[in-house]
C-alpha cells in the first residue's frame, strides 16, 4: 500500500496549549510536505472509548495509504507498548491501550509492530510524558514519508495487543441489549448497536437504569419530532442513536457514558 | 472565473466530536491536494445570524475563486434545498436557509444550482443527518477542483433564495436605529449599523430596552478609554461596534443578540 | 537564513468568531502556497506571560526559516510598537510587548525591524483595532515568501524592545526560589526553574504562600504515583513542573499564575 502523504491527529490534549502545534512542528521538521488534519483534539482526558470510537467513525473516510496518529495515553512513560499497524486501507501509530480495538476488530491488522527502532525517534532518549512528542510524531512523519513499517521496530503477534472490555450485545428474537458507547458535543447518545440491526423496521428504545424509563420511537431524521422532543434513529455513522431535536439527550435522560440501553422491535 | 483550490469551512458542529475531521477526509478523498482553511465551527448551534455575518465578514479576505462552504442546518433531512452559487469574487455551498443572505444582498448573486446531481455526492442515498459529509463536502471538493457550477444540479433564480429577516435600519437627521447582530467572545456587540453612516463624526450609543439607559460615546479604539470602561467605535468589521476595554459589553449591558440599538450624532 | 514556508499563529483570539480565520485568508490572498500552523488561539486573553511561555516552549520544534506570528496584543491601536526579528533559527513578527522575550533571552537576535513600511501591510490605514489582520499577517507573509526583513521597515537596537519583568531566581546551596510561568489545560503547574539545575537529584517543592504548605516528591513519570496525588517532575518542556496524576494540581493546590515556590535538593 502507498502512502497518501496525510496524517489525521486524534489526542486528548486540547487546544490551549501547544502541544498538539509542537507535534506539527515536529512533523513539518520531518516532512514539510505532509498534510495534517485534525481529527479532534478534545477527546475527555484519557478516555480511551471516545477516543476509539472516533478513530472507528472517521476512518473511513480518509484516503488509502493515510496514517492515523492517536494519543490518548493515560499510561505514558510505563511499560505500555507504542506501535504502529498497518490496516487493509491505512496505518495508525498510537500506544497500545486499546485505543485501535475497534478499528482492529473490523478491518483486521495486517501487520503489527512494536515501536523498538530509535532511528526514528526524535532521539534515543525520549521525554517520559510526552511521547507523541518525541516517539508517535516522527514515526507517523516517516512512515507517512515512505519508511517500510518494518523498519519501525519488531513485528509481534496482532492476537497479543490489548482491548479495551466491552459488554457483547444480547440479542433475543424481539429485542437487543447494548450500551451508550459515545455521546457528543450535541448531547446524542449513541449507542454500540449497529444500524444494520434494524434496516427496514420500526423500534424503540428504553433505558433499564432510568425510573420511569421513557420509551422513545425511531424516525428518519431529528426534524420529523416537535423540537426538544425524543427521538431515536439510525445515526450518520451508521450506529443507533437517541437525540432530542435541538436539546441534548443526554441532559433530558440524565444519561452518562456506558449505560444500558434496550432496543425493541 | 477560474478557481483558487482553496475551500473554507463554516459550522455549529464544535471541535470535540470528529464530524468537522470526517469532512476534510472526504475532502481529501476527492482531492488531496486542496488547501482547507477553517472560519470557525463554533457557530452557536443554529445561530443562522451568525453564520450569516461571520461569512459576509470572512468572505472579502479570500482570493478569488476560493469555495466557502457553510453548514449551520437545521432543516438537514427535511424539504430545504442544498444549494451552491457563485457570487463576483468566489462560490459557496450549503443549506438554503438564509445563511448566505447577507453575502447576497452585498454582493449579489450570478449564477445559483440546486444541488440535485447526484454524481457529485458522496452517493446517491445520503444520510438523513449529515449533509455536510454526504453533500456538501464534495459538491464543495468538485467545485473547488473545476467542475463547473452548472453541473452541479438544476439552474434556479435567486430570488427564490431564502433569505433571514431583520428589521430595515431607521434613519433620522440625528439618529439611527438599528439592532446587535453580532456578539463575539470577548463580549463585543456588533451592531447592523455601517461605520460609513458615522465616518468623521463623534456619536453616542444607546440601549432603549436597558433601565437606566446609558449613554456610550465614541472613540477610536479600545486603549482610549480606562480599563473597564465602554465605548463605541467602528469595528475592524467596518460596523459599529459596543465594547468595554478589557472587560466584555455583553456581560456589563446584560444585552443580548438582536437587541435594539440607537445611534444619535 | 532561507525562509521555510511555514507560518505559526499563536493569539488570544479564540476559534468562536472568524478573526483567526480572517487572518488566514489574508495570508493565502498574499501566498496561497504557504503552510500555516497554529500554535493556539486560546491564550488567555491578553496574558504575554503565557504567550511568551509557549512560544518559548514550541520554537524549537519548527524548521529553520519558520515565520512565528504572535498577536496578544492589549496596546493595538497605541503607541506600542510593531515589530519583526530575525533570531538564529527563525523569525517572529508582532507586537513589541515583551512576548518575545523569553526567544531573545534564549537565542539572541540578530536583526531587528520596526515595520514601519506600508508597503507590506494590507494597506497605508490599518485598523486601529485589528492590526492582526492588517499588518502583521502581510508582513508575515511577505517574510515567509522571501521578502528581506530589512525591508519591512527601520532597522532598531535590540536592546530598546520591551521585556515583561519576571523576578529572577533565588539559588543556594541547597534550594532555588522561582515562580509559576504556566499552568496548562490540564493544571500542570510549570515554574520558571529549569529541570538541568535538579538533573541527577532528588529534590522536593513547597509553595511558601499555601497554609499548611505541602511537601511534593520528585518522580520521573505522573504513573509512579497513585491516582490523584501530587507529584514534582521535569516536564516535556525541561521546566520543573508540579502535577497530579489523571487530576489538576492547580485545583488541588490552589495555585495561581505567579505564585512563589521553593525547591529544595
Amino acid at each position: 500500500m502507498s502512502v497518501s502523504g496525510i496524517i489525521t491527529l486524534l489526542t486528548d490534549f486540547g487546544l490551549s496549549d501547544v502541544y498538539v502545534g509542537v507535534m506539527k512542528g515536529v512533523l513539518s521538521q520531518i516532512n514539510p510536505h505532509l498534510t495534517v488534519i485534525d481529527l479532534t483534539h478534545e477527546i475527555p482526558p484519557q478516555n480511551l472509548m471516545a477516543a476509539r470510537f472516533c478513530l472507528m467513525n472517521a476512518y473511513p473516510y480518509f484516503p488509502q495509504g493515510t496514517v492515523h496518529m492517536a494519543v490518548v495515553d493515560p499510561g505514558v512513560g510505563t511499560e505500555r507498548k507504542a506501535i504502529a499497524l498497518q490496516l487493509p486501507n491505512g496505518y495508525v501509530v498510537g500506544p497500545d491501550n486499546g485505543l485501535f480495538g475497534g478499528l482492529i476488530k473490523q478491518y483486521g491488522v495486517i501487520t503489527a509492530v512494536e515501536l523498538t527502532n530509535h532511528q526514528y525517534w526524535r532521539n534515543s532518549q525520549p521525554s517520559t510524558t510526552f511521547h507523541g512528542r518525541d516517539i508517535f510524531s516522527p514515526v507517523a512523519a516517516y512512515l507517512a514519508s515512505g519508511v517500510q513499517i518494518t523498519d519501525l521496530g519488531t513485528v509481534i503477534n496482532s492476537d497479543t495487543l490489548m482491548s479495551l472490555s466491552m459488554p457483547n450485545l444480547e440479542i433475543t428474537e424481539t429485542s437487543i441489549k447494548g450500551s451508550i458507547q459515545y455521546i457528543d458535543r450535541f448531547g446524542n447518545l449513541i449507542t454500540n448497536i449497529p444500524g444494520d440491526m434494524v434496516a427496514d423496521k420500526s423500534w424503540n428504545v428504553s433505558f433499564p437504569e432510568c425510573t420511569p424509563s421513557p420509551t422513545i420511537s425511531s424516525h428518519r431524521t431529528y426534524g420529523e419530532v416537535q423540537p426538544g422532543h425524543l427521538l431515536t434513529l439510525i445515526g450518520s455513522h451508521g450506529w443507533i442513536e437517541i437525540a432530542a431535536n435541538g436539546d441534548s439527550a443526554k441532559s433530558r435522560l440524565q444519561i452518562d457514558w456506558g449505560a444500558t440501553v434496550i432496543i425493541n422491535y
